[in-house]
């Protein structure tokens, strides 16, 4: 029995969510989400010191960390989605470390700017800081989707789930990216899968943080 | 032949140096380093379109991300460094994802400011927002550490490795975990191996930062 523990409307479970369908695997959701500062149940803690989501519980293994998560259940339980040959292991984990350590944070930034804070404030600047830390990794995917359909190659794998899952906000936060149409592209196509419905909105929003470092300071 | 590009006493290549050595498999060191805002030759963008070190090749196989590096290295050549249940691999993973997205930017920036800026400048309440941060990934894996010599039990992993090689900076800025006793006992048996020679000291500083806004800004 697999068991999701994490909202998808409001946590990264919505990425292992978007797993688990594309596996098409039985599991059940629980929908925790927890509000800054807010006490954790400690049966949850016991699960994970953490106390983030997603953590997934899958007989007696209990495992942490959305894109590790996905790896786990893609290779176990994902046929091609996940890793045919050593090879193939290794790209995915550094497509999905690449897009946790170059990509996550300057982008939840820009889509904070853009849609998650509230009240809505111009940060100009700030956005044109994050902006020009994302294009770099923009444009070494933009150039590595130049002759592929897909990050492996010719079919879709959890390397394609990961990144995308964390590049969702892209399109939620409308953030211009029509100048890499490679990558641009191949986002459409990953989010459009029907298996993806739980990374095609979000339903939070955040304080508007008040003063330009603390905006910095919520990412770091 | 195994190639690994970057310096090791200047890049994230010393992570990737210290599984070779615990392996003990030949290989060959390219010393690269790219001053920020320098030109990168052309045929490491070819391997690495994102220009960054570690980069390493083995055979056919290019591979970047020292985390995801270490893991291929060590299940396919370590032995009991890898390993040896798809549960093992699952949690390896989960820790190495684990450090990179709680634990290495705000750690980083604590040591930025306790030793690689310079000038040195007091920044007091940037290391209190820093320290409060870990504060929460330092409690969960001192829990998970006071009934387990290593991360995954009783044996030394690439788990330990790849968390213990983020944490090098902590003795190196004399970060004061003096509080966390499993986790600072733990973290001085990982990094006395003789393999971990490269992670026992840093060869580069950093200009400081003009703000408080733009100390965070870098590490976003």
């Amino acid at each position: 029995m697999i068991t999701l523990y994490g909202d998808v409307t409001k946590t990264r479970a919505n990425r292992c969510s978007w797993m688990l369908k594309e596996i098409g695997i039985d599991y059940v959701n629980e929908p925790l989400a927890f509000r800054p500062g807010a006490e954790k149940p400690a049966a949850f803690l016991a699960l994970n010191p953490n106390g983030k989501c997603p953590t997934l519980q899958d007989g007696d293994l209990v495992l942490y960390e959305s894109l590790a998560i996905n790896l786990y259940l893609a290779k176990r339980y994902g046929g091609a989605l996940g890793p045919q040959s050593p090879e193939e292991e290794a790209l995915m984990m550094q497509w999905s470390f690449w897009v946790a350590t170059e990509v996550e944070k300057p982008l939840l930034l820009t889509a904070a700017i853009r849609h998650l804070f509230e009240p809505k404030q111009p940060a100009d600047e700030e956005l044109a800081i994050a902006m020009k830390r994302l294009s770099r990794p923009f444009s070494a995917l933009e150039q590595h989707l130049q002759d592929r359909d897909f990050i492996l190659g010719d079919r879709f794998t959890a390397a394609d789930l990961n990144v995308a899952a964390v590049m969702h906000f892209i399109p939620i936060a409308e953030i211009d990216v029509s100048t890499f149409t490679a990558m641009k592209r191949w986002l459409e196509t990953c989010l459009d899968r029907p298996a993806a419905i739980d990374v095609q909105s979000v339903n939070f929003r955040v304080p508007t943080p008040k003063s330009s470092r603390d905006i910095f300071a919520m990412f770091v």
